[in-house]
């Protein structure tokens, strides 16, 4: 598999960060959708870099050029090849890395994996760039969900200890969503995350945190048990995303301490419809929704590129040393990890429901 | 996919828990493995019900027959097709279950899905029953895995608020592995959780837990960025067991409020080799091994079925009303699942290695 | 991939010619469908061997156990499970096989894939044997197709030099179909053709021969292009049949010696719909149906195992030797193959419309 | 899958002929494979339109760019994506095919498939021109399968009537493939199939033949039985190029006429290796390679755009019309289709052997 995923609409993604561009090629998306290019720059803008307090300060257009499959802003069925070329490249920042790993990247499995070959510039194909095409094709999944009443939505759930109000399970909506670059529901838990994460950085160091996620309009039925539910395949693409660490549906690991009798959703009938009462299932029974909100939430690990010294290897000398890192990092992933989320999801949403 | 999965290795898991049989075909597995039968037969006796305070009084011989793939007790290369007849069964008990879904189960979603044909027996093709044959795949993969020095093994890490202690992340190894039916390391907590499920079972209700795992031996730079990375790819097989709601790597959710500083593992050489001096990378970077051991948990909700009376619906008279559920069932599938989750594991690791 | 195919539908096929049992898992089929276990026995019949001039002695059962998958004779939307026992076996036959290879057989091969562990009695997984599950599996999806209006037949196209009259490429419809066990459209060819095998027989001897096969009913519009379309799907799944050595659609290799303005078939309109007038293309163009019957060739090689001494090597010696194969087999497959390419077809249709 | 194909090393087409641009993502090529461009680029420019009596005017640098997965000239391990730009489109030439569809083209059941939101320039997905980003992918695996000693090769074997002389099955080696744009080993025949094109071209018609191909050093023991042999590969992507609607392996459809004491390959030892002394089985049985060459022939159908009139449906008038096709085409794929099969077959060795 490695960097394609998908049943009926597969999507297979490539680039490094310094290589000449980065891009995905979506095949299986219907033909006959039209593409509002507007609303699709306004997706990847939340998730590009630069420009505040909380991203890394390269700046980058990441401006798709679509080669292929969009005739006119309407799909023809053939496969959609978008690109960006990658400008604003720092390759000089990296190159000790090949000798020094950083501790808690991928730089020593990669040289395990690709036998010194790797491309370490940036991060390689293992850069938190990479997101950026999961983004595109996240962005058109989007949009052809939005035409069948399903909606994806996510919000910065935690950064360290501080904690945004959560979604409602039973109730949550559409118009829930903060659709923001820090997408945070509450304003003063926002500006309180924002300060963190710039301290944070003035510290040399980076931080952790949580989004939660949401599917709404999900209809019920769709989904199959065992190796094929909506938990397995929404788990097979997030874990895509660097630097992801957990995931949780409905109630999660706190399902794990609590009783049947508390865990369980009473059944009801509202509006001639069968719900739940309670939503701590996420939507998702036996791996198949149940028509209630799907539910879930992700843990990122702090951005491992921290300006601390740290103690690391050199791989040439095989010796201890400290390694002073260089380059230009998000000092917490999760603000931007949140478009992630929501474009890996409405991709396997997507591929679900096709 | 459905009931089928893995690369190179695959398995395709049938049955219902009260049709004739259940079984699994294991297609891929090398030839010229001799296979323990004894040894199997051990490792599924501790997934087998019956006879304890924690698990369900249905007793099954649970011993498969072998139709296919193994020559004299040595594997010929051609799929493996074990089959585990059902007998204990009394299929009474479920009746009413078509028209008055159990809340937390499949029934539900199985009803939508399948429109009225699933066979809603014993849970059907959703019984934990079916977790029987992914275990014999899982044994005979564990079998190959230790001719290539890989051993994995887990333990009931919590049930309810009673936490047993943990794997030491950097030293565990193959003798800290319980393989006990009741699988906990502490022998005082393990009689604490025992009361408490017995307890729970008394009062009609049931307790989620959660299982940690650990594959010990696995060497470096197995694994592949992105979709195919060891996490994505144990996340698609271990949330088809049923029960599953949350899954973390390494220090997983906790690593969601820690610093750069504080989650990243400093490398270090030890005995000529690299490691790291911590290991909240759970053994695993880029989606790629890194020679440490690899370190999960997995939370699972409380057994849906209690019999203390909950509210339903009919969906044929389409009005709530109680339900008072029959059968018979674990008050908490946690212990049983402690041999699934590896079982699990071993199939997902074989399938990488292979 | 292995002995696993498709893509909704997935079947998994095990089993040995001489061990406890062979079989299929059908998983992916859908829920609801009644399955007439007359008909099915029938189907089944047409391929099973004995009794007669053109097949092998060895007279089987061949009854399926349905042992998951259907409940009262209904799909239940669980993966369908059916294994036949293997009885009549005479592993007795085969010895020598592990040293000295038949010709044409796969046991040579099979040596060097599974390093002498594969099961040598009577071809094992190797064996035609095997293609009594993918006929159930086969004549499940026959099932399914007819509710869709949707029918796969085929006949003997050769034995030999002798040749059946053609399906009529425009006109081909359900009642064309032979649905005999020797499924031969001319009667005086018929009875040529099983005089030949049963000469070829006398004189320990084996012959190859040709099946055509058509489906009708199939809608336009069902396929894709590249690696996706129709003919690709129905070859990965037909060159499984063991002995298939070449396969074309349409006119096949007749084409290459066509000119553009001989081998397009011109549209044209009839009841209102559009058609083509002649159907050269074989109902597929660019990978997708045109809504005019699918047809294709499937040449089979005569049955490698023949009574005639042969040169072969012997492995242990490493030293040329003659061979004088024993054990019982068809002088020509061809006749048991044709239902074998109706199956096949069969189950590609059916993953491709689902 | 659709334009998605493999297993361990998978290819991803994408592009329509007027498109922004054509291109391949290649993910599973090794890291650390010195790419040697300039023998790609002769690889490509055997398959590239243009200046010769066999071919389209259409002229085309076809020069890819490599945006990722190569760094200073070698493989890195990630996803290689290539490029091609479209330049001389004429696309006002096909405007009326979207009503009146050109018999024997995909025109017809891209309507249907994809509803009338087809790229119809230039045959859009489905154009001949798709096959540039194959040969990418295919011309790199060359180059690796070179590194392993196994070469792949084709000539043109036949066009109409004419043919080639065959590659010898027992002894053909690298030395014997053409390696030139009109690939025909015997250079009288090469002559008259030159002539031979070139008066259909005159007389406004095309013609269709076949392409012999050979892998020759591919070791014994690669495949697997059933679904996952040689041949289904090789077929699932061979019938990926358009105008295939045929392959055989070895003697294929002349082995249905043969007996099995004619068709069976004695075994025979020859420098202490076991060989076969004829090579009816074209180096594959049971699915697996014997260490024989690998031999195929591939058909394909004249090109279906000719200049004639022919008879055609307008699908907005539902009225039979005179189509008199415009455009620039080949009268004969084959010789720019043999290294396609080069290519393809190259692309499912590599897979196999990774």
């Amino acid at each position: 598999m490695s960097s394609i995923i998908g049943q009926t609409l597969k999507i297979s993604i490539f680039g490094q960060s310094h290589a000449a561009g980065i891009g995905v090629v979506i095949d299986g998306f219907p033909a006959g959708i039209t593409v509002d290019m507007e609303k699709l720059g306004q997706f990847l803008a939340r998730r590009a870099p630069g420009g505040d307090r909380f991203s890394t300060p390269r700046t980058e257009e990441d401006r798709p050029e679509f080669l292929s499959g969009i005739v006119d802003g309407v799909t023809c069925g053939a496969p959609i090849c978008a690109v960006i070329r990658n400008e604003d490249t720092r390759s000089v920042d990296y190159r000790e890395l090949k000798d020094i790993p950083r501790p808690a990247h991928a730089d020593f499995t990669a040289q395990m994996r690709y036998g010194g070959y790797q491309d370490v510039r940036g991060g390689g194909h293992f850069s938190g760039r990479l997101t950026a095409p999961l983004c595109i094709a996240g962005g058109l999944c989007m949009q052809l969900l939005e035409q069948k009443g399903i909606a994806v939505g996510a919000h910065i759930y935690s950064i360290g200890s501080l904690q945004d109000t959560p979604f409602d399970p039973v109730t949550v909506s559409e118009k829930d969503f903060p659709r923001t670059r820090f997408a945070v529901i509450d304003p003063v838990i926002s500006e309180k995350m924002q300060e963190l994460i710039s301290d944070v950085r003035t510290q040399g160091d980076s931080i952790g945190g949580i989004v939660e996620c949401a599917v709404v309009g999900m209809p019920g039925g769709i989904g199959d048990p065992m190796f094929d539910g909506i938990e397995n395949r929404l788990a097979a693409i997030l874990f895509g995303i660097p630097a992801v660490k957990g995931l949780e549906f409905g109630s999660g690991f706190a399902a794990a301490r609590m009783r049947g009798s508390e865990n369980n959703d009473p059944f009801c009938i509202q509006d001639g419809a069968i719900c739940t009462q309670t939503n701590h299932h996420g939507g998702i029974l036996g791996g198949i929704s149940s028509g209630m909100p799907i539910l879930f939430r992700v843990a990122f690990k702090p951005t491992p590129t921290i300006a601390l010294p740290q103690q690391s290897v050199s791989l040439s000398k095989m010796e201890e040393v400290e390694l002073k890192a260089r380059g230009r990092h998000d000092p917490c992933v999760v603000p931007r990890a949140t478009v992630c989320v929501e474009a890996a999801a409405a991709i396997a949403v997507c591929d679900m429901i096709l």
